[in-house]
């Protein structure tokens, strides 16, 4: 059993990587190229990814401090997928704000988000050559899965033959890899057995999935006073998530060609085929399933925990932190 | 002195680099985003960078063999920053083919390029901890340099206060660096010393200087029988080049004005402005005056080579490149 206690709560280490952030100066020449990269980082968000990189290196050997540089290559290279994938979905807006392609141009959002890749891999080399190495090889396997889960995303807009599998497999590329990848950096910093640097990949892994359907969810059936975004988006851009694949399995003859029919409509006026959809959902209980399988993938999450070597305290901080992602308003 | 005497010549260094292109099998899923990349890399070129790093590898330590993951490296960054800067000059063709983003669509090509980025860091994971860490500090250092110089180059087009310097700064940075930090890839691969390693870096830079500035030179002055692309094109196209801004700083009124008047136009029909611009050129000794400082540029690269602990032959070779790149058609 690991020794190690920490005493900091998740906005301390959110304080902390803030002020990291911060005294980074980014603006340098020329500067068309890096206030681009300022801007997207300044706007604000939960650094979920940098916080999970900074509690896994003090759960693991006590000092999140030197996991800094490791956790701003996470959030640098998140904040990269952003820039390039609101150039894919042709964003206007980012958290309430302009997206890059949008304030600036084309160009400006191709190339700031490249130098920001970049970035991302420089971070590493504050670290000795075999930390460096170990860090730099899963930034990579990672970085590459985002990108392979990016374009099976966009593949899958024009496929009419999506798997359950399938859609599981593209979150998991898109979304869950860098959550995990996040919290074993932390354990390669702290320089943690592979066992348990392995074991707390698998609890992002799954934490990732829970949450990204647990988005999917909230996109359909959120309140919209809490909910971030548009409720019903999902359904507006005719997205194929687990709720439209669960319910084409389940639902009658009548429902699927209605629920076919819909999502290959692009409407100005989208309240009736959001309500028509939601019915038929319901009907199908996916509400209920989705529900069923976002707490299957947090059990599975969970478990990995109890078989780390590390103590009880450090296991309930790591289920806290997942307990505080997935009890976002529902 | 060193006693490796190489073997091989250039054609040679080039089929052992197209032998492993070839045995690499991009293709993997989703096939949307690997076929992009297999295509742009299928696109014959001289594969002069890569060619660099087997050479230097085998001058310095008589095995390139060993260095052709990172030749491998320096190729695909190459071709990544191809397929991104022709998405951000909008350019429907690329040695005679069809580009990534006109032959798929703008997401490929981002979303393929960002791929190739990643792929480039993937390849030094064959070295060892020591070794991958300064080739991938190296490679990181250039690529941002790469990034700065496509951004001053961008930045350049509606300036109209671009000095000389500026601009020989911006092409050491969008060309130049990589073509030294080909080759100094290949002396690390060697475990060269850092001297050997800098000065071979040096030779790189001016000889990339010089190989631009012959570039631009040809795009004006060059045979249309035997110069790669349109005679013509920067002066089309309003680039403000060494011979534009040198022409600037010694026209009279007359000739001053004329320039920057066709500099403000785009036109249909270009035989006229090409004609114009290249008598007020000639009248301004600029093809001489633009010779000179390639001489330049050539003898402080070949200077480098002279303080290399090398054998003659082995200079000699290198020489014998640097030849072989600026005697391209005139």
């Amino acid at each position: 059993m690991r020794k190690f206690y920490t005493t900091l709560d998740l906005t301390s280490y959110q304080k902390e990587f803030l002020n990291y952030l911060e005294k980074k100066d980014w603006i340098r020449e020329p500067k068309s190229l890096y206030e681009p990269i300022d801007y997207i980082l300044q706007l604000s968000g939960k650094r979920i990814r940098p916080v999970l990189t900074l509690m896994a290196a003090d759960i693991l050997s006590g000092d999140y401090k030197k996991a800094l540089p490791a956790a701003l290559a996470v959030e640098v290279f998140h904040n990269f997928t952003l820039v390039h994938d609101d150039i894919m979905d042709d964003a206007p807006l980012r958290r309430g704000k302009q997206t890059v392609h949008e304030k600036w141009n084309l160009n400006t959002g191709v190339l700031s988000g490249d130098a920001m890749l970049i970035l991302a891999y420089q971070y590493f080399e504050n670290y000795e050559p075999n930390t460096f190495q170990e860090l730099a090889k899963l930034f990579s396997k990672t970085a590459l899965e985002v990108c392979d889960g990016q374009q099976l995303d966009i593949d899958f807009e024009i496929r009419n033959d999506v798997t359950i599998d399938e859609y599981i497999n593209m979150i998991r590329l898109k979304t869950s890899v860098l959550v995990a990848a996040a919290l074993k950096m932390g354990a390669i910093v702290a320089k943690a057995s592979v066992e348990d640097a392995n074991l707390l990949y698998e609890y992002g892994l799954n934490l990732g999935l829970a949450f990204q359907l647990q988005d999917d969810y909230l996109d359909t059936f959120g309140d919209p006073e809490t909910f971030g975004k548009q409720v019903g988006g999902d359904i507006i851009e005719n997205k194929k998530t687990y709720l439209y694949l669960k319910a084409l399995e389940l639902a009658d003859a009548n429902d699927k060609q209605k629920l076919e029919f819909f999502y290959q409509q692009k409407l100005e006026e989208n309240s009736i085929k959001i309500d028509e959809v939601k019915r038929i959902f319901e009907r199908c209980d996916i509400p209920t399933l989705i529900q069923q399988l976002i707490k299957e993938y947090t059990t599975l999450s969970f478990d990995s925990l109890n078989k780390m070597k590390i103590s009880t305290l450090n296991k309930e901080k790591l289920i806290a932190f997942g307990t505080y992602l997935m009890a976002r308003s529902k």
